[in-house]
Parts: structure tokens; C-alpha cells; sequence
């Protein structure tokens, strides 16, 4: 466990917060720190490869909104949040060769390369923070693979993971649309609304990116809402068998400099 | 002057429209197109600076909302209008050589090559149409050079092309915010509000990019908005000195398969 609460990286800037996960002292999950501030997961990949993940990312714009994309070799996002260092400011990563996880380390610079591009792409917890801002009542259910097929581009290709939040009456479900729509680049609405299987999801109490957070499964009555979730291009690069991909580990994102209103659509 | 009139082409289909422009039957301006459509402009680029082209749209999203991206030497947009050709189908094109234009052709098809790629990027012609539509009350003042500093990607760099609409009161105005806000694959808000000599226009009966449709100058009492404009691009391409692009002449647009309602956020 941490030395610090919930209460204390509430309330941290961004910049604070990055640095105590730098110094080591944050390596998990982090969704209530930085309260307002948006949130960005990373995909790095080869220069060579970055193109075609560029399109990719423009394809498939719900699980993979961009945020920055740094220059080669370069691991500072120089306009969402210029002092982050996106080798160490990631409290947990995964390293992926040719589709494969080969470690699962809490700081990546010694696999950071000089031909890396670092992608920011959006994440839920900007959606998370407003719907609790705005009084909507919700409980999240944790990640999921489906079967939404994703739109390739180059090598690119896979399917698109999302997180479940259960919604106990139709009005907040409407609300928690109306709220998400404005926040494009934590994902924007629901790609889904209601039952599971419909996009392959048989089992609503096993999480496929397990989380210290749950909750119980959608009860009939209620009313579940599925968004793309920032996991996505871990599962892109497993099934396309990438030949190098660093992401971070599903709940440990990187809080930008950026607040989640200040970059919200209208 | 064309065979069809305003009310023909207005009810068009775009591939119908598209149909009479591949055969030089349209060449000019068509604002008018395909009523409910949304338009395209074009820049197409070597496949070797399309990755400094996409970063530079990304980084300036107002002026270059990006619509689809061609594979290299395929000259069809195949998300948003499959069937249309881009070497022919916009009605007048600029083709610029090391930053000069080289020619100003209504079909571009001896100028394409195996290694192009096409941006498709939004055009204000979605706004307009949503204007006319909610019944706000405006005058279109046609397309003018700013001091708008990009943020540059590679090679590209340059300064924003603007389109000025007059308002005549703050409602209409602030109902025109509103509107063209969520019409972000028409280029969104507006980039300036006001006094135009604050963004370097200085003689706003002479706009620097002439179009058949002008319109008296704003009123001391009267409100003018300012949104990016589709002719950025060849701004940018003269300003960078870029080796190869080819654009679309001012006004001349691809009308694509989507309603601009289709594309629209929320």
C-alpha cells in the first residue's frame, strides 16, 4: 500500500503526483488522484511504425483518442504536459515484443529507445470524474474484452476493450450520454447500451483486467453503459502481433496537465 | 456559367453531383451542392511527408479536421465516399511544386502519383448550412489571410486562412457558436470573435482568396465571427516551401457520402 490516502492525491496537482510515482512511491492504480485533471494512457511504438498507428488511432477514434504523440526518441508530451517523462510518470506499464508481454515493470527506461514515438490516447476517467461531479448514480463493473472489431490500418488491427458502469435508473443512464458526449478525449459516449453478449461478453462478474475496484454485475432492472476503454491498444498489439509496443497496465494512467473541462467540447 | 441551376444541384445526391463534376460539366464553387452533406477539402501529399502532415493536422484540428486518409496512390476515400475520385471529382484544383503553384487544373489525374496520399479534411460549408437552416441571420464575407501562428509538425508550417460570417445581432451570434460547436468536421467554432485587425485583417472588403458570392463588411453595431478555414492547407504548403501538394481551389469541395448531421458531435 502507499504512504498516501485517497484524500492526499485528490488534491495533488498533476505535476506533484507524477513525481511521487517517479520517486516510486505510487505503482498502482491511481483514478482518484489529480481530481479534475484528465487522464492519458500511452501506446509507444517505433517511428516506423507510428504512422500506421497514427491511422489507426484516426480510424478508431472512440478507444484511441489522441492526445500528443511526441517526437522519436523524445519522452515528454510537449503539449498536454511538458515536465511529465513518460518512461517513469506511468505508475505500472506493460512491455510488449512481437505480441507478446515480456515484463511488467513500473518504469520502462531501460526500454525506451531513441526511434520510440510516445502516443497519449484518452481514458475513461475523465467520464468517471464527471459523472460523479454531476451526482449521477453509477457503479463501475471493470474491463472488458468483446468482439467489436476495430478498423486496421497497416499492421494494425484487433478488437476494442471497454469498461462497464451500471446505471440504477434510465435517467441517469441518459445523463451519464448527455455528460460523456462534451468529453471526446476521455472517449465520448458508449459504444453499447445494455445486454452483454451482444458484444461478446458472457461472464459480467469476471473482469478481464482485473482492478481493485468492483462491483456487482447489472441487475435486470438496471441499465449498463459500455465505453471504449484505454486498454484497447494493448489488446491491438497482442493479436497484431506488434514487434514492440509499450502501454501502461490497465487503471495506471498519467495525469496531464490539462483539466478534464479545459478539454472537453463545448 | 453550368446547365444546372442552384435548386438542381442543391437536391443532388453526392454522387450524383460528383458524376456531373467528373465530367466537367461543374467547375466552379458548389455551396450549394447536395443540401444536408457535408464537403471535403484536399491535400495531398507524397507518402513520405504524410506523417508530418497528419501530426500537423492533429496539432491543429480547427483548420484541419481530418476526414479520411487514402492509402498511398489509391485515389478513393474509403470511409466517408468510396465511389468518389479525388483526382477528378473536386471541380477545381491548385497543384504546388516547392511552394509555388505549378497549374490550376479541374482535374488533377496527370498530376497524381503511386506514392500520394489524401487527406480529406472538413470545410465550413456544414456550418453554413446549419445557419441557414436554425434561420440565424448572418452574411458570408468571404475567406482572408490571418497572423495565426500554427503549431508546426516537420516541415509544415504556416499561418490560418479564416472565413468571416457578419451576425447582425448577439443572438444570432451566440446562436452560431452554439451551432457550428458541434460541427467539428466543419471546423467547429469560431477562432475569433470581433475586431478583425487583432487576427491582421486589415481591409475586410477585399478578401484574399475571391469567391462569385461577397458581401458588405461588418457595421460598427454588428457582430463578425471568424472560423479556420479548408484553404489552410495551401497556406501552409506555399509558407513551408512543400516539395508536392495538391489542393483544392477556394470554394471547390468535395461533397462525401455523410449528412453533416451524421458526422456531428452529440
Amino acid at each position: 500500500m502507499s504512504k498516501y490516502s485517497t484524500e492526499e492525491i485528490a488534491v495533488m496537482s498533476p505535476e506533484d503526483f507524477r513525481n511521487i510515482v517517479r520517486k516510486g512511491e505510487w505503482t498502482g492504480p491511481n483514478r482518484d488522484a489529480c481530481r479534475g485533471y484528465a487522464f492519458a494512457g500511452l501506446a509507444a511504438v517505433p517511428k516506423e511504425h507510428a504512422y500506421d498507428f497514427v491511422l489507426f488511432c484516426l480510424r478508431n477514434p472512440r478507444p484511441c483518442p489522441i492526445l500528443d504523440v511526441t517526437e522519436p526518441g523524445d519522452p515528454h508530451p510537449r503539449f498536454v504536459a511538458p515536465h511529465a517523462d513518460v518512461r517513469t510518470d506511468f505508475p505500472w506499464y506493460r512491455v510488449i515484443k512481437d505480441g507478446e508481454v515480456i515484463d511488467e515493470p513500473t518504469d520502462v527506461t531501460p526500454y525506451w529507445r531513441d526511434d520510440l514515438v510516445a502516443f497519449l490516447l484518452g481514458c475513461s476517467l475523465g467520464i468517471q470524474g464527471a459523472l460523479v461531479k454531476a451526482n449521477v448514480k453509477f457503479r463501475f463493473n471493470g474491463i472488458f474484452n468483446t468482439n467489436i472489431e476495430l478498423t486496421p490500418a497497416g499492421q494494425f488491427h484487433g478488437r476494442m476493450a471497454v469498461s462497464c458502469r451500471t446505471f440504477p435508473t434510465s435517467e441517469d443512464a441518459v445523463r451519464a450520454i448527455q455528460i460523456s458526449s462534451r468529453l471526446l478525449a476521455s472517449h465520448g459516449p458508449p459504444v453499447h447500451i445494455g445486454n452483454p453478449t451482444v458484444i461478446g461478453i458472457e461472464n459480467m462478474t469476471k473482469p478481464d483486467f482485473p482492478l481493485p475496484v468492483s462491483a456487482p454485475p447489472p441487475e435486470p432492472h438496471e441499465i449498463p453503459l459500455f465505453w471504449a476503454c484505454a486498454v484497447t491498444p494493448q489488446n491491438v498489439a497482442l493479436e497484431s502481433k506488434t514487434p514492440y509496443m509499450i502501454v501502461q497496465r490497465q487503471g495506471c494512467l498519467l495525469p496531464i496537465d490539462k483539466l478534464v473541462d479545459e478539454i472537453a467540447i463545448i
